[in-house]
Order: C-alpha cells, then structure tokens, then sequence
C-alpha cells in the first residue's frame, strides 16, 4: 500500500510539470493533500502501549502492572518486580503452550523463549490464543505477533523448529544456554522450561536436555479425549524425570501426525487446556517468585473434577545416564544440604533465645515465641479494609488430600511397576 | 478511508473534464487506475474464516471443529453438534467473563448474551483476552469484535448497562426471556447464565432474577488477593440460592469502585481467573452436553493448590421470597420425581431380566449381568489404537475427595452458621 500512494504523488508531479496551464495545478494540489491524508491514514498503527520502565503499584487505569503490584500489598509476593529477571523457555506454542505464553506475557515475564515447527490452522481454533487470521502463519511468528502488541516489555525469542532433530536440538541446547539476557544467573540462561508438547518423543527430549543442562523444568500434557491433564516439576537428580518412570501420562508413542494421516485426530477443548495452562503458570510464578506450595505433580480430571497430588523420587535404575549422574550429585550434596537446613533452623533458635536484657529493672517482658508467630502470621495474612479471604486456609479442612499422607512418594521402582501394573490392569 | 478515497477519485474526474488536451487524458486515467489499487487495498478485511452450516468431524486442518467432534467418537460427548441450540447468558466481561466467553465461542456455542457496563483500561491486560488497542473500548464492543472474528458462527448478543440499575435489571430480565433464538426451548430464553462479576451487589441482582425466572445459573469468583477463586451450581429451589446463606465467598459489599478511589485496587492474576473460567465453561460444557459430573461447588486454592468441594441445600428460612416459592414448587414435585426415578430403574430392569427363549434346546447362556456391564465399560471407555487414557479413572484412588462422605451436604442454617463463624475466627 505505501509503494503503490508513493507512486500516486509521483504520477501527480509529472503530470503536474506537464501541464502547461496553471490554471490546473490547484486541482492537482488538492488531489497530492488528499493521497498524502491518505498515507498518514494508512501509515497510522493501531495503538499500542509504550514500554514501561519501572514497575509501578500506583493505582491507575493507565498502569498496567496495579493488579499485579497488588500482590505484593496483599502479602502474597515478597517483591513482584523480580519477575523482569527471569527467563522461561515454552516448549511446543499448541493449545496448553500458546496460553501459557499469554499468561506470562501479561504477567510481565522477562524473557520468553518460544519452539515450534508447525503452522497454525483452522483446527486449531477451538483452543486460546489464535486467531482465524494467523492462519498459515508459523506459531512462532504469530505468537511474538500476538504476544508483543498484548506487551512490547517482554523480550520474546523465537525457534521455528523441531528440537526432536538432530540440528533442533543443538540449537535448542545452545539457546538454553545464552546468558546474553542476565549475565549474574548462575546456571543455564533460563530459569524454567515448559514441556507443553504433544507428544512422547518430544518429552524425552527436553528431558534430555534438562538432564543433561542440570535444568529445573515442568511438563504438561492433555489427554487425547480431553478431559483429563496434568503437571509436573522435575528436578534433575531431586525428583523423577521423564524416563525415571513412565508418569500416570501413559505416552504411547504415536504423535498426532500419524493419526491424522489415519483420518483420526485426538479430542481438544479450550477449557482442559486453559485450566492446564493455568495450572502450570500458577506453579511456575510460585516457583520464580517464592510464594505458596510449588506443587510436584498435580492432575486434573475434568469429569470428576478430581485434583490427584504426588511426589516421585527418581529411580536409580534409571535408562538416562545423564540423570544418573544428577542423582550421584544430589547424593553427595546432601550432607552439604543438611547441614545448611540445621545452620539456618539454629540461626533462627538463637535469634529467638538471645535475651536482650539480662537485667530487667522495669519488668519488662518480651511476647511469648509462639504468639509471636501467631501475630506475624496474621499480620502477613491481613488485608486491606473492605477486603477478604475468599476461601479459607486449606489447613482448615485437616483434609487427607493435603496432608504429607496423601501425598504417595514413590521411592521404590518395584513399588511404582506394581501401581501402574494395577492401573493398566483397570 | 473510504471516503477520503471516494473523494480523490471525484476529484481526478472533475480535472480530466476541465482538461482539453486528451494527452494528459491517459496520465489521469493511470492515477485514477492506482486509486483504486488503493481503495481496494484498504477494503480488503483480514482474513476471516467463513460461516459453517453443520458441523463436520473430517479430520481436516481446515475444519474448525474437528477435534471437538473427536470428543464423539472418543465416548465422551454422546451429541456434541448439539452445542449450537443453546444459549449462554454471561454477565460480568472481566478477567473470568471475557475468558469463559471466548472459550464457548471457540466451543461453537449457539448463542452467546453479554452484560457489562466498564470500559477497558490497560489496567485490565494482566487478565487474558482484552488488548492493548481496544482500550476505550466498552468490554461488550470489545468482545463482540474478537468473539465475531474468532468464530462467526456464534450469535453474538450484547448489553452495554449495568443490571444493578432498575432499567437495567429490567432489560436484563427481558433479554432473559426473550425466546426469538429457540421457540422451541422450555422455560426462559436462554439454558444458562454465568454470573463473572466481582462484587455482591451484581451476585444479588443474578441470584433475584435467576430465582424469579426459576432460572439455572453458575456463579463464579476470585478472590482479591488473586490467590483462590470458586464456581458454584444454583438450581433455583433444589440448590442453595446466593442469598439462603453466605457462600464460602465472604463478600464484604465493597466494590472495586470504592477501592480504587482511595488508591486500593484489588490484586488479579490471569492464572488463577484463567483455571476458574476453564472449570466454569467446564461444568457448562458438562451441563448442557451432558456427560460427567457437573459440580454443584469447586473451589481453588492456589497456594496449596487445593480444590474443596460441597454441595448446599436450600435454606428454609431464606430471606429471598422467589427462592421461598421455588422451594415450594420443588418440594411439591418430589413425590413425582421419585415416581419418574423408580420407574425409571425399573424399566432398566426389565430389559435385563426378560428371559429371551424360555426353552434352551441349544444351552446358549446369556453373559451374566455383572460381566455385561464391565464388558459395556470398557467398551465405551475404549479408545481409538495408539490412543489411552493419561489420568486413571478417579475411582481408582478411592480418595475420600470424590466419595460421598467427602462432599459435606449443609442441611442446617444453624450448622452452616456455626461452620462460617468457625472459618471467620481463624
């Protein structure tokens, strides 16, 4: 459109030098002031938000981050602004990906990294996020569309490709490893990656790259009638990985692709997956920005509307060598860990116990430790006048779902063989 | 634009008349030719998808619905097509409304009515759905204009007021019963309403038209530290209304209004109001398609991620005088009720015990009962090849979450009163 109102005024100007009688060169004027309306009309952006700076708590409707910045007056977030630091890889931008790519572009995550080799299409659409017109476009690039006009403040990088190749998962490798973005972090360039791929061989491979990478990252996954999902957090050497155990997600293998070809494709809906997404983002923002339990595994049946909790440790039978060695690391550390975890429980002990005046002229006395917690408890619980507490503490329910009980840990691979043998069995 | 266009082409006629050398005849008619390039340019929509008579399960990139037809042939949905005779009231496009709106949109939902009276800020983008550019825009205009692209086969219907006013309440109640969309439909206009609003006073403007209307609604909330929310089922008469007893939501009466003029403003996150719009259109889905179990109350606690469930009998001393009637109305239909239910199970019976062949020349045995119906479970609950279940069937845990036991029926005002004021003490 610009080249052809370009070209428009250079059409006008030559026929303007041509025409001899000046009488007409006022005509010609006016039609150059409207093609050049014309280009100031076309050239004009649809608005968007300019880059913030700080993060600001001020409550105004121009202020994007208020309701986000209100964690932190709620007592829920120690400080919310920390989540500029951070860097998130997704993993597969489909139905549960492209969501919680959303979700943190809104939260105001530092940095996203985005993989996917496929294009979006109109059977995509009874998940979020994209629209019928990015139809043809990769999902990478309609994601950072997207995602950049929701919030110009998130870097947002982008990996058209298939990390399951050999060349995709170098590159996969090699972009989890920048530190271009924060230089300080210790470890690899990001501090999360997000499974939300759909398909088996595409989990072990970014189990084998956060295996090897020492990576902490979480999982998701669909079941193909959609109605059931769950999430997961591993932790090399600390908690299962992917190839400890198969999960309760029995992965069979067979990826979309293939049951397309067969005229068959699995069930979705927008529902199981935005509740997925949000569950994974949920713990995500838990785990970056320390506030609440950070869940080890959390599974969602929608027909029950169930919520099954567990832990599992990782098998030191393990097929994948690389989580071996984290598990040998981890061990050797423990001693290291514990002595740490009873340095700091001492530390807080002698805090507490320091008598601050031996003598005590006026009889002044300090609050009992225990009401002392109590009052802190509360005061970090207490909300602003007019506002509070939807539900109640969980612990209110001294209910088996969330006591340590209910949680299974599973420590024994002939005690996990037995559980899923009687699942399968079913 | 178009005008502008219009113009310039009126203009290039008027000085191709004035001009008496036919030379300059072919200059003009080549800018007039670029115009219209221009107008035809600035016309062209952006790809929109077109609308789809009948739902089709052809396993397509271009079918929009295929893999919500899968959810057939997966035996989850017995009639999925089914979706596009029924209407969905959702008032309140907030955090939680915009989202169950686009999710029942992407569903292919028949008829989808709105109600809000706000404006979108920036202040509203940490929450799913609303952008940057639609800013000024009110929620209603706003939702129209993304719901219509995303699908426009949905029958879009908004009501840009507040239904707190008495006009409003009015137009509500009308639009409610207006039946133009399915003469067919028994009772009111619409099969559902959702009530996504964030204060009281709209929850009892919902709960009184609903219980005057004898109407089936879902509320739905979130808390404002952003940290638990809640859906809930009200069935006027056989249900708690909103008014029989103080929900778990311990509404205060104040407004996000009143907050934000004293430099307050509640705390929201696009995680948690994402999970409770997708359990929201999740028990709509299970409600009006009919498979699952519909919940009649989910909370969720984020921190510990937590989901406690109740069911809550009407209150007989309730304050409303419509729920009063309808409780009446309920009560007297019980004996009809059991009669229905028992001659329901009955004819069950019947079917199975009729001796099909009194003499058995052959000793041909039919397979007994209890083996005919595993035979019959696991038949719906198999699976195209390649395809399994992720989750186990919730039955397998024999959690005390999803057994009877677990689900507390309130029966009493005085033990419910009792419960809350233990929960308000903590």
């Amino acid at each position: 459109m610009e080249a052809e109102l370009k070209a428009t005024l250079s059409d006008l100007q030559n026929l303007k030098t041509s025409l001899s009688d000046p009488s007409h060169h006022a005509s010609i004027d006016q039609i150059r002031l409207r093609v050049e309306n014309l280009t100031s009309l076309a050239m004009a952006a649809p608005t968007r938000r300019s880059k913030v700076k700080d993060m600001s708590a001020e409550v105004v409707d121009s202020n994007p981050y208020s309701r986000l910045m209100a964690l932190q007056r709620m007592g829920i977030v120690d400080n919310y602004e920390r989540i500029r630091e951070f860097s998130v890889a997704i993993v597969g931008i489909g139905g549960v990906g492209s969501v919680a790519a959303e979700m943190l572009t809104r939260c105001g995550i530092g940095r996203l990294l985005l993989y996917d080799y496929d294009t979006v299409e109109l059977a995509n659409m009874n998940r979020l996020f994209f629209r019928p017109e990015q139809v043809g476009m990769t999902k990478t690039d309609a994601a950072v569309q997207t995602l950049s006009e929701i919030n110009p403040d998130v870097v947002l990088e982008s990996f058209t490709m298939n990390i399951t190749t050999v060349q995709g998962f170098e590159t996969f490798i090699s972009s989890l490893t920048n530190k271009s973005y924060n230089q300080k972090k210790e470890g690899t360039g990001v501090d999360l990656v997000l499974s939300c791929v759909d398909n088996y061989e595409a989990r072990m491979v970014v189990n084998q790259a956060c295996n090897e990478l020492n990576q902490t990252w979480m999982e998701s996954g669909v079941s193909e009638d959609a109605v059931s999902g769950h999430i997961q957090l591993l932790i090399p050497g600390e908690t299962a990985c992917f190839a400890c155990a198969p999960p309760l997600v029995v992965a069979s293998g067979v990826d979309e692709r293939t049951l397309k070809r067969e005229g068959v494709c699995a069930a979705s809906l927008p529902t199981t997956m935005g509740v997925v997404a949000g569950l994974l983002v949920q713990n995500t923002l838990k785990f970056l920005l320390k506030f609440g339990q950070v869940s080890p595994y959390l599974g969602y049946n929608a027909l029950k509307d169930y919520f099954p909790t567990m832990a599992m440790k990782p098998n030191p039978q393990c097929s994948n060598g690389p989580c071996l060695e984290r598990q040998k690391e981890y061990m050797l550390l423990k001693p290291a860990r514990d002595a740490a975890a009873k340095a700091k429980m001492e530390e807080e002990l002698s805090t507490i116990e320091i008598p601050v005046h031996a003598d005590n002229e006026w009889n002044i006395s300090v609050v009992d430790d225990c009401e002392v917690d109590v009052i802190n408890g509360q005061s970090s619980d207490a909300l602003p006048e007019g506002l509070v507490h939807e539900l109640p503490n969980a612990d209110v329910y001294k209910h088996p779902t969330v006591s340590n009980d209910a949680v299974d840990t599973v420590d024994d691979l002939e005690d996990l063989k037995k559980q899923l043998e009687a699942l399968n069995a079913l």
